[in-house]
């Protein structure tokens, strides 16, 4: 599979009606439209139901919001790996803060989706937890400060926290793309990440409820491509 | 929505590769082409991801393998109900072995469906289990014996169990719909269940992982017209 | 075991510093004194660590907040139900707001605990969840709506649902005793609460981290005995 | 608290009634008369309701099978580390193959564990998990195969696995002491564990259902010591 092209600004569709079926779509379409315009790397993560819709309408790389760590066979309602590669997606979300999981199906999640030439973003609330991430080695590792997530304020008001997390993730690991997340809703948000060492957002909100999600994305990209 | 007619196959697709992608929707018109043939009620689960594909190109009714009991909002990897309806389901498998709720979470997902005209069919583990489901009024209990599923040794092994749970969920409210499940795997099978009063059956492997799934359907599909 | 009579106040110690050791076995003999002085019944839940130091310091009845379904054998960190018989424990807590289980974990519990002679409050979040767990034949039912439990507000001020919910509980088996939680924090609120049908009132905070548990308590009592 | 001297056995007394009450005590007082006559460090793990009794009754340590990693407060049926520490525990083990907890829960048990000076062995499933769980520098990371658990075939029958986990988890971080655990019933498992460079065992049935748990345990703390 085509690999990500860091830094990148990875939007998660989560379970909002404003991001659903044809709002997804034309959702993933402006994602689309802001990358080529402005030659960044943008990912989206829709609702599961919509990945294949996404993914066969769309030329940027689709991620699902959560896999889980069996192999194939005897488990029920589960996100399959395989299903989720089948369906068009390049790579997933892992562990993040609204889905939380144990750290041997974590381990097991990343190991399996090596294998399977899929790529992971595993989530994390801190420092601590972001360097036993990225002992795991996933493509990145997005730091996501819980209480911030949703808030409107942006994970960049932490300066410090996010600059030893990524010293950190690097430490542990260099090959792990740091990332962070939560709050992230303006262009300079995206500036001071990127100036901070970080290789790229996670957003959600910030995109998808916002009332001008082009003109958001779009300075978004900008202040990502400009910072790098 | 279309309501479902009983007796019913309810087939769970699970997370089979024999079942993924393009085997997916083989399955699904082998179900299709069965279910116009003798004149009964069957029913799909596929992946998730697989929803859309299948609900655009058969005329029998989708379920998914779960739901999740939230609100539309900031859930991330959760499986919204609005979500899983605008794929084309119409229905929900709710609480299997294999993917255990909490009971407020059923309670909550049986709600919600109600007020989105969503079909639930919670799985239950043995008689008592039964009649607390039965109490939540889905549209269906599926009684499934956790240490028969997948065992090739059919439920309807344990007639008695059988009879009493399914008077034990009649008793409780009559308008939910008893099924059962487990090893289910021959017409002979499926004609057991419905003369103990079953009002369907729900299988997998015995049809997914079956090398002739087509003969064997049909036959479980006149076994349970030919018993109504 | 000796049975519980009802009404009964059922005093939760949750995970608070001022119940730990001491604190707890201060705060179990304030509710020994005070249920000898009033002639009521009047149940602590201690911290698990203190089961044993309690039971065998008060001559009240001692529930666990919290067991496991699980028979004796190889899992590690559970509140096995014969561990907790032994230290002294009469019953248990099951399904708290704060300690959600499977609906099956649920059905196992109450099943294992009926052949001990052990014995069970559940608690539930509405109306229809009270009636699936009332169908399970608990010894009582303890409708929580989870919005209000440490509010302050107590769960006697939305009356219509706490007689509905009684009423559907005792319609499912009358055997089974309607309790409600929530914000209790005033005899008032169990006046209301035994007024309204319930057969006691389930508290922590409004007792626990009273400045006057004592004084709190008494009043509480009273107020039980004299609505009976 | 008196730190833990390494090599060490610890004896995980699970959820077995031959570890309960009465049966437990006499278990710990075995492991300390064994302790002290082959002056090895030998830590014992009963079950939660006995940490009290036991910690009192014995001069050894005692670790909880399992914590929580809430703070105190509203929390129903938790494990709070401060209630385990003030019933006598020095320690805890942390994700348990048959408890296993989400990876910001572990970071976070280990953390309040560090400032409360109360100990955390991490238990893994393989050498990637060890290496996340050793960057969260818990004192004691033991790894344990979980199709090994209770299968009497001792994790020392990998030895490869034993020594490249081991190593792995003091590249990470030198000061984590690394164990391993499964299967282990006999004194040579213990020497080879130890030649292979685990700084002590990790071990339940072997013990605790063994006909004769003080023979087993003497040889076993010998084999610890002579190869130490």
């Amino acid at each position: 599979m085509e690999k990500i092209i860091f830094p990148v600004i990875i939007l998660n569709f989560k379970n909002y009606i404003q991001s659903l079926g044809e709002n997804g779509l034309n959702l993933a379409k402006i994602a689309e439209k802001v990358a080529i315009e402005t030659s960044t790397e943008i990912i989206v993560c829709p609702h599961t139901t919509d990945i294949r819709l996404i993914s066969e309408s769309v030329d940027i790389p689709v991620f699902s919001q959560h896999v889980d760590a069996n192999e194939p066979g005897s488990f029920t309602g589960n996100n399959l790996i395989e299903a989720i590669i089948e369906s068009g997606a390049s790579g997933t979300l892992v562990n993040h803060s609204e889905h939380r999981l144990t750290l041997d199906k974590i381990e097991g999640i990343i190991s399996r989706a090596k294998n399977l030439d899929f790529m992971t973003c595993v989530c994390s609330n801190n420092l601590q937890a972001s360097r036993a991430a990225a002992a795991l080695s996933p493509e990145a590792c997005a730091m996501e400060p819980p209480e911030l997530i949703g808030s409107g304020v942006s994970v960049t008001t932490k300066p410090e926290l996010v600059e030893k997390t990524i010293t950190a993730i690097l430490e542990m690991n260099p090959n792990v793309k740091p990332l962070v997340g939560a709050g992230v809703s303006t262009a300079k948000d995206v500036s001071e990440a990127i100036k901070l060492g970080s290789r790229g957002v996670l957003l959600a909100s910030g995109f998808v409820k916002s009332k001008e999600p082009q003109e958001v994305l779009f300075e978004m990209a900008k202040a990502l491509s400009e910072n790098n």
